[in-house]
């Protein structure tokens, strides 16, 4: 852990320094569970009350709430920000020593850098960048590329041909090229597999979550942009195309040949049928199944409220019969209509 | 697998024997597909009429089905709980010979007890305890402390810090202690990496299911109460916090922050958000999204009917426009109070 | 890659050739982005524009779109399964030289035709039939039979007991044969595990997706019937059956003891109860609960539609008080009644 002044935060990373510049820290914290020696944040003003009482040494915070200081503090128009910023700095990704377990099996030539740990495998023809790091138990197969300071934990699996950039954070357990879910239907309805020939493309600075499972493409490639953020336990299916920056929480479905677009947002347990086009800048909400295509920006939900499950039965058995309801709505309409025509 | 008498088992968990008590029986079974030298359970009395030919040698059942045993029989108030005990006595998980596999990478010194499989790695600091089984392929980061007679399946992932007490059964494919899915953002859209510092706590008798995910906190812990059952599949987001004896479902997914109570229920494929606060004994049941807080006990439902699809079409179209028709009884209501009036 | 001319196909495969047999393809190609040398199909006539400027060497086309084509051309009643043949031909899956690699745990005897991968532990008694491949980090338990021909990728967990049959595909981080979910409950809300003592057999020409699990059975054993094809991310609870020929999409969960016929398709996201019988050729559409059994072949739906944000507040609430809207257009019907009545 490093040990910092604000007044080194400040010159770093910019902002204005309320308080005392030499004040040190050397760890983040929450605002209601510091302890000296740490910086917070504010961002939510209605923590305002827990600024009062925090034992952190310093905290980050909004020009509005700047008054409300008793510690040496940092302001800035997005504090939040600001905060992972230092707290990347405060606590950098842990590095393994560079070098190749004994017990790893790897048959490409790696640069002296790269770290792979004990009982993983890499196939023929690997191109690893500078100082990556390959946990244990990991394989991946041949003609795989992984760009400069990646990070793949333990347990992480990559089908052969699959690109990866740099800078990349793969989690345990996330399965990158397997075979997409293709079939052709013969007439007694058993299925012929559709060899599946593309590749997973993935950009840099991309971080893909625990258990997350990324399908290659059929015949091209699946694809995601640089800055994607993937949560845990997403399903990405075959010849998806994700763009940059787009962030999708954990529980998500993705059929195949969905176009998603840049700087979107997808709520956790999801789904996107496939062949979409979801236009830039889209926020989807929890839990909801998105149908048809979204050409244009903005916040789209489709979630079911939850009651009380006496209410429940009372409420959800009306929506098999909402075509009825809408009936009765049209005759009572029209029978009102001739009685007031005849009035 | 041991062979018992019905006297032992009496002697050992209770309940009055009905008919011979040297009956041994070494298995469970079903009461429909149960041979001789089995016991079985009736709990469900719509099961009575098996009751009359089943081959087991003996079952367990309720005082109210006692006057149909043909057979041994053994009667308690609570069969099926019974039956558990027995089955656990005569099928006991089978236990690994103890001792650390040659292709195993062990940095820790762990007890003689313990046991670890093929090609499994386990980091520095670790603190193992007594008769703790570990299967193959499994990797367990530094500083991880695992109480005494749990069993990690094969493939199991633990990250660094993680605290798992005794007697927990985790499943292959686990991963346990991953970074959360925190992040802050920048004004072009991009993301930057909130460190995800926080561990994951774990405490006894605990079973995690196949592949199921829970991540380490973002600064404070992410807490898995004592006697929690969790399925295959399932996510627990940074922060989570899990009381004691509550079971979750498979594919259910927790977002981070969110508390639930004790002896809570989730059924499969329900979603909670984040940030929420559910009280002790609620019941979820199946495919809810849960998007409020419960503060009280009780049984909760949110999901959705099916129909047939061309049913479907004509019923589920009106959700679209509920707003409207509420308009319309509205005006309904409203010409009708008129006309009743001039009548 | 093979090399092949239009005769050679037509020859294996039958349907009717227009222009120059000796026309060469060693590759598949989508229609857009095809290059000469490859072969591509149409089976979707909305393309039929695509395919007056396809580079493709060749197209399989239906009869009714034969007078388009511009290339050589394989007429035939289903291009698409056509199309699937020659991809297989064409691209056949690489087959690792047999042999077990040094660093893998292996405690059965193998036939020299099999592949094990590197850090792979088979355990005692395993059956495992002629030209199966296993890829790296597998853990493969005691007990375990596979036939012939099967392809086992990277990672994946095999429990004891499990029985697979010949052909099979299994991809990285599936889990097959962990613990059912079943638990009995103590009165202090505790629970008490019942040992699962079931299998889990499947059948020939299964292919099972990543990060997929399928519990073994409790008592009675969990069955996947011949030519089942299972997507990435399912759950496939203890004792489910489900009949041959069966497609599941990604990210759907069936629960306990449920009994899914032949032949049908089950789309992403969708959940099936326990203990429910679905009959054959069912299809069930995406995201939707299938909550009662269906005893008839036919499609089902249980989707919900979604909108944009803010028309969905306006919407989603009524879904909360769809039981006073029945009960307001109830007692419009009454009172208009009586208004008519006494006109």
């Amino acid at each position: 852990m490093a040990t910092v002044t604000l007044r080194e935060i400040v010159a770093r990373f910019g902002g204005e320094l309320l308080g005392n510049g030499e004040t040190t820290v050397d760890r983040i914290a929450s605002i209601e569970n510091a302890a000296p020696g740490s910086i917070t944040f504010l961002s939510n003003p209605k923590y305002k009350r827990a600024l009062a009482q925090t034992a952190a040494s310093a905290v980050i915070l909004h020009p509005n709430s700047a008054a409300d200081a008793l510690i040496p503090a940092i302001v800035t128009a997005q504090p939040y920000l600001y905060f992972a910023h230092v707290a990347q700095w405060l606590h950098p990704a842990p590095s393994p020593a560079p070098g190749i377990h004994l017990s790893a099996t790897v048959e490409s030539s790696l640069h002296q850098s790269v770290s792979v740990g004990p009982g993983t495998r890499i196939g023929l023809n690997a191109k690893i960048g500078d100082s990556v790091v390959i946990g244990a138990g990991c394989s991946i197969d041949s003609d795989v590329e992984i760009g400069a300071g990646s990070i793949l934990h333990s347990g992480v699996m990559i089908y052969a041909n699959t690109r990866i950039g740099s800078k990349a954070i793969i989690h345990s357990g996330a399965v990158i090229g397997a075979d997409g879910f293709g079939f052709a239907r013969e007439s007694d309805g058993g299925w012929i597999k559709i060899p599946q020939r593309g590749r997973v493309l993935i950009g840099d600075d991309v971080e893909i979550g625990a258990n997350t499972c990324i399908d290659r493409g059929a015949i091209e490639d699946t694809v995601i942009c640089n800055g994607v953020k993937l949560d845990n336990l997403i399903q990405i299916a075959h010849n998806v195309h994700i763009g940059e920056h787009t962030a999708i929480a954990a529980c998500v479905g993705i059929a195949g040949s969905t176009t998603i677009g840049k700087r979107c947002t997808v709520a956790g347990a999801s789904s996107i049928i496939g062949h979409l086009q979801i236009a830039d800048d889209v926020n989807i909400l929890v839990a909801s199944l998105i149908s048809r295509s979204i050409p244009k920006a903005g916040t789209y939900s489709g979630s079911v409220p939850f009651l009380e499950h006496e209410e429940w039965l009372r409420n959800f058995s009306h929506l098999r019969h909402l075509d009825r309801m809408a009936d009765k709505i049209r005759d009572l309409e029209k029978r009102l209509a001739e009685l007031e025509s005849a009035k």
